[in-house]
């Protein structure tokens, strides 16, 4: 398949003189996509039904005549000043209760219908006037949902909305009341009207109540999303996508994407290994110009999952970015390696995030491809070299993995809502487990919760699903695959009540967790042969034949069949044994990558990258700090 | 004397088909005791006059004619969803301002008078209903005061409140304008109607002010619990009770204790360490599935003082609990153990919280002496072992303990007024004293402030009485025993103001405070001998004799005829010499207990504890790790 | 030039009958000036139009006629709670939305135009009554501006004023949407009054309108303080002068200062040690008991330069003071060392606040030159001897110094508004240079960002002057001076936009800065020959030559006749280096002072200081600890 490249562009941004030469640059870079007028609402309706799109017209015509193919984003992501005027009430209000004001971006309340209905105006607006332009080749509804933690509201439009949510979801009150054991602390409720939001209560609220409030505050979204999806299909057959934001969980990407035609993400490695990927702080001194090894992988797996296999970077980290902690400069080839990680997983294209640097307002030290100043800043001289090299290297395909990991946004809610141990959380957990099965050389596939069909595969990991439907109990049971469960698995029934019998309550597998417990981080149980259970831990009964002990003779993990229940949270040894032993059964050849080396099949060939700050051996040869290197398979 | 079992029991958590058989397994496992109804509004009161008791009588006659004893509990902490929204502004109110809102519990203002006369009114109901009932064996009112940091509310309400009290402790608001020193920064105030809440000041208030709103908020609480109380005793000769949590300071236990027959606490030995003990992470770490080896100890001589030799463990941790940072399992004993420390306090029962674990709602995680399942939890077997010793160990006598130590909670209230140093606070200041005199093996009696008759103590310690009225200072001078002050010993007035002549101005005591000065806790001042001052220190002088020097020559503490001055934050080792001194003049026998060995001398027998976690030599043998050791005197 | 001493006195505190006695100590004890009233609203107008002033009129004949000199605040800092009813709003309003409550001290808004008649009028009435006296020498404007975060208010006051002051400031609403680059996130504004205030915004507000918020804050408090001194202005020829509090940046004390004739600050060395120098942990425990060697002798020349060389110590701290999180005593001889170093940088005046500690209210641990109850603190003590020696004493002039250092608050607002790395400073940069300077025993000058004539300097700093106007520029690059420019030079013009060309785009310096980053403090870039690069660096590019290497060989610093410009933020040891290599040149003499001595040449003299614990080794000869050394010159 043919790998492109991109860019993001801001016409509005710079005077009209330049945007030829802007337009005819990025052709010569090797550029095949340019995306626009996501933030541009201003501009396109300065005042109330004070209509402005003849600029827009002409920035499309210029970027498509130039051979451009155009991405037009929606604006929704930023209401003017007009519309909080006009709509006071449409901010989102954060959990102490103060609204969230105007002055920067994603200032709405997912809500509030009289925002809904300003943004189905201004999409409808769009897709009538471009739905059938020659160079709009793909479409972007609003920016980065849930970014800024905007999913979230306290609105007195989200606490109206959230009962009838709960109506529709209980029928009545007194459904409502047994579901989530409101007899407790004579919680009950009267009517579905009455229901608060779970913020400022005196301890912490009931966690069915909590994890409603983020199912429903989820749903929000996909029906958010899917009004501006409906609306542009009915003008326009180009493909409709998102760009989502990484480690952004509190809404369920898996739905956005089912109505969409590609899943894209926004991949900024070095800043988000200051603030969301969760390392050690000398990891992150390790990896501080380089990002992750393993994070920008993971997400490229899960988007390429959402995306049904069709999935971009629609904005890359080109340089230094602004928002971060601390905001360093790439490694040089970086940007490349990148590029080419994202094409292993088989992403369509790679949007450099943005063409140039704007030197005002919030993003003005986000690096770009250009410099302010309109010199070539590093990312484009390096997007040069991967244009050359896709020119140059071998078809890059998707290949079948043989290794699946599920995630599920639902498991994400509930851990949150009930964390049990201070700081533990379901993304960090499955993403632990997916370092573990990288650093063996292994090529993932995630899957979503609703996944039915496991065929194909040989090792499905599935930790952490704290709900768990008997039906996809049954498919993963009668699968082929070695099956790995726990912790938590099935702990808690659809309302976070906890189930009788008790968890896992696996049909064939005789387990059950008697007693958990969260522990000091700083109080490891050694697992005999290696590794350790950390954080949190259960007590495991049952018939089911023992897979791991504690030095002291506890059970660990149980199996039986296809089955395997690990009982506690496993730092990243104890996770690379379970999966080597499960592997060197199934007769899945593994390697043991240390420091940053890592791979990922691509059809005929396996690319291996190379996120360390000096050279390694690979059994492929030897490889570059910040390198790249092509395996024929 | 007897010791009992007991549990607490949410009937209307259950289908009314298995309360027979819960009760009956109760009585089998040798409990005496089953509390109830404390959160049980509303099933008791579904909507507003809509009174539902029948449920109850049926509950009460199950467990009743099972054998077991009824304490029956007041719902006020739980007010239904109902009762909100009639008085909307019964809720307290956080520092910040903001309403704290309904969704869990204890969501009420002490001040609010619409909440006052509900409370009023359910009692009321409650007592005529069950006051003459032949299975109510004892009362307690509300549940946990001061739980959640629910004590000082910033309400409208409060503020009326804060007004009037300090309108009947003032007089005229020109002694108030005058005792606190309000000409300071022209703070005078015109009448007590315009005083406000002492929060969200532009930097740190009055102390006089703050001091004054602590002790007015802690007075609220002893008014509301007296209201409950006298309704009761109209209708009932059972004892009533109330259960008081761990280390919460805000109001004066002894004062609400005043009112009631017994005092009982809620002992959660592994959730305290984690969020209350205030040790270091070495220690959390060393004791994490055992508890602190004096924290429950201390709270166990505390609520003797108060309920004037009559207390309880209302609440006894059963396993891991929920709500800490982090909730690991117990070590296998201790809930055995958690029962024998108190039992050689004088406990009169302990009653394990809760029955059966409930597998809905906030506690969900919260251990039972059931699991959900219905099967034996390691408390229920633990229990169980408890029974049979009781039934063959000798009986446990309270034995008189040969040092006294003064704990008062308007010294707290002072110290968290002002601290002078970050960090410091008056229970941490006593409680290092305890733990000092407890690893020597003393026995210990805690009294309260309004103590004046010391007689039968050889030593009475003192430390951090910042206001000491003159009686009290006469009372200590004059008695018999050897008396332990300072530091900030009658550092105040009763309006927080510094007295000259300059603290702590004692009969028969030629010490004066000259300056004071707090330090950084990594600048310790060592002692010669052994031992330091940190944090906190005084400059002495004056014509009493030295008794403690530091290593500059500086003097650290002195002391004449039977009075003792330290002048500074004593370490653990410093507070040990200081005791030892004393103890080896007045003849008391002292060990030298490290790790978690401990012991308590109960009327013929010492009861030895072993909180380490492997076993250890006492003078009285050797002791299991998590043992517990009855030694003959 | 003779130097004096003097006291803070409140008449208001004490019974009338002491006053006379107060008086008589003082001036035996040398004290030339008393500073009062500056609190004494309350007492001046207990409720509206309630003028008592014979009291006042009392306090100063009683202190004027035993020789003091008066100092005479305005009472503004502290407005009654009378006022505050008349005037709710008058309150400032915090980050969060919340009103700043009246129960401490500045409690106003400056935008407030009620409050500000209330200040105009009460201010006319004591200059009306006092302009003439002959007892009063000197006048207080109010009482530290911007202490307890007072000066950025969110107030609806401050958004109404913060719209005239754009309007006047852009006269345009599209003038304004371009220079800030309100087309970014559709940020722009129809109107002035539509503006709101950078708060609770839902990601960061552009840093063009947060700076914009920081210069009308700082604009506010110039406007208050001018009022002030107009209406004084009218009625008396004494010299008015504000008491600044050190390390308060949120407003630009050089513009209140042109309407002053005299700049005063208070000096807390051991309070502001702990919570403002921004030193390491280490550092803090060695200085504990001295403050930091460099900190007060930055304020002393930044004061010497706002009050155009006249310049007094209005506060100084007289022992333990009550703020801090800790409060130590000073090392035995501090209070005099501090008020020489003061004299050695050319204070007229040191006034150690207060006469009395005062038992009550909020400074009730604040030490003062007398104890609570009369007798001689060490503060009296110490000063007593600086009397002595400044009697016998060479007479101590103001050198000229061979370096300049300028300190601009804009920049200070620009870095606040865009640190770019977490925890970056504009004054801890600056004070970094400085403390570098004063270690090689340099003589500093602090110079204003208005400067424009710098004859007479061999070096000249300015450090991180991120807008650099086009005639600063010149004048630099025009001086006979060697300069010293970078990091974040000219790197955004006045409205907080990169300028093109790139930065710093400076005549005579072929320098351009090609990208800038942000780097972990644990990310060290050590530059050849000793020193790093920490947390900020630029990559420079250009035909200047090098100045300075990184180990790896990039450039680190650049040169070009007499431009020096520094890419990245140094080290000690880096600045250091810069400093000496370019001293060294210019022939001017420099030491290496080591641990806590330092030294400043004063006309004849130079004097030496040991802030150390124990005495150490000068070039003119052995110095106690805490000791002060008299080299003549």
């Amino acid at each position: 398949m043919k790998r492109t490249l991109g860019t993001c562009y801001y016409p509005e941004h710079w005077p009209e003189e330049i945007w030829e030469a802007d337009a005819r640059r990025m052709a010569d870079a090797g550029l095949t996509w340019v995306r626009i007028g996501e933030f541009a609402w201003s501009r396109l309706e300065p005042t109330q039904g004070n209509l402005q799109f003849d600029w827009l017209d002409r920035a499309i015509e210029v970027l498509g005549k130039a051979g451009l193919k155009v991405v037009l984003g929606t604006p929704t992501a930023t209401p003017p000043h007009w519309m909080v005027e006009k709509h006071p009430d449409m901010l989102a209000v954060d959990v102490n209760g103060h609204p969230r004001k105007f002055g920067s971006r994603r200032h709405y309340c997912f809500s509030h219908e009289g925002f809904q209905l300003e943004s189905d105006r201004i999409v409808q607006l769009l897709a009538e006037r471009y739905g059938d332009s020659p160079y709009i080749a793909a479409w972007q509804t609003d920016n980065e949902y849930g970014c800024h933690d905007t999913v979230l509201s306290y609105s007195n439009a989200a606490k109206k909305a959230f009962g009838l949510w709960l109506a529709r979801r209980y029928g009545s009150i007194e459904a409502l009341n047994r579901a989530w054991g409101n007899v407790f602390w004579s919680m009950e409720y009267a009517s579905f009207d009455s229901i608060d939001l779970p913020n400022l209560t005196v301890t912490e609220p009931n966690p069915s109540h909590s994890l409603a409030f983020r199912r429903f505050s989820s749903d929000q979204v996909v029906a958010f999303n899917k009004r501006q999806v409906d609306i542009i299909r009915r003008y326009s057959g180009a493909p409709i996508s998102h760009n989502f934001m990484g480690r952004i969980t509190e809404f369920d990407h898996f739905k956005v994407s089912d109505d969409l035609d590609i899943a894209t993400w926004d991949s900024y490695p070095l800043g988000f290994l200051e603030d969301r990927v969760g390392a050690t702080s000398e990891h992150q001194r390790l990896y501080a110009r380089q990002g992750d090894p393993d994070f920008q992988a993971f997400h490229h797996d899960l988007y390429r999952a959402a995306g049904n296999g069709r999935w971009w970077v629609m904005e890359q980290q080109p340089g230094p970015v602004n928002w971060a902690p601390y905001n360093p400069a790439p490694l040089s080839g970086m940007m490349r390696l990148w590029a080419w990680e994202a094409y292993a997983h088989g992403a369509e294209a790679v949007c450099y995030f943005r063409w140039r640097q704007a030197p005002f307002a919030q993003e003005q030290m986000h690096a770009g491809m250009l410099r302010p100043d309109n010199a070539d800043a590093p990312a484009l001289i390096e997007a040069r070299q991967v244009r050359d090299e896709l020119h140059d290297a071998p078809d890059v395909e998707t290949s079948p993995a043989p290794v699946a990991l599920i995630f599920d946004y639902d498991a994400d809610f509930a851990w949150a809502t009930q964390p049990h141990g201070a700081g533990l959380s379901y993304f960090q957990l499955v993403f632990e487990a997916y370092k573990a099965l990288r650093s063996l050389g292994l090529s993932v596939d995630i899957l979503r919760g609703e996944t039915r069909d496991f065929s194909g595969y040989q090792i499905v990991a599935a930790p952490g699903l704290i709900y768990m439907s008997q039906d996809l109990k049954k498919a993963l049971a009668e699968s082929n695959a070695e099956v790995v469960l726990g912790p938590r698995t099935a702990a808690r029934n659809a309302d976070m009540v906890i189930p009788v019998p008790l968890p896992p309550d696996m049909p064939g597998l005789e387990v059950t967790v008697a007693r958990v417990e969260s522990m000091r981080p700083d109080m490891p149980m050694p697992l005999k042969g290696g590794g350790n259970l950390v954080s949190y831990r259960e007590e495991l009964e049952g018939a089911a034949g023992t897979f791991l002990e504690l030095e002291d003779g506890q059970i660990a993990a149980m199996r039986q069949d296809n089955l395997t229940y690990v009982g506690g949270w496993c730092d990243g040894l104890a996770w690379k044994r379970v999966f080597k032993m499960l592997c060197d059964e199934a007769g899945i050849e593994t390697f043991d990558l240390s420091g940053g080396v890592r791979c990922r099949d691509a059809g005929n060939i396996r690319i291996w990258t190379n996120y360390g700050a000096s050279p390694s051996d690979t059994p492929a040869g030897r490889i570059d700090a910040a390198g790249v290197l092509f395996e024929r398979l």
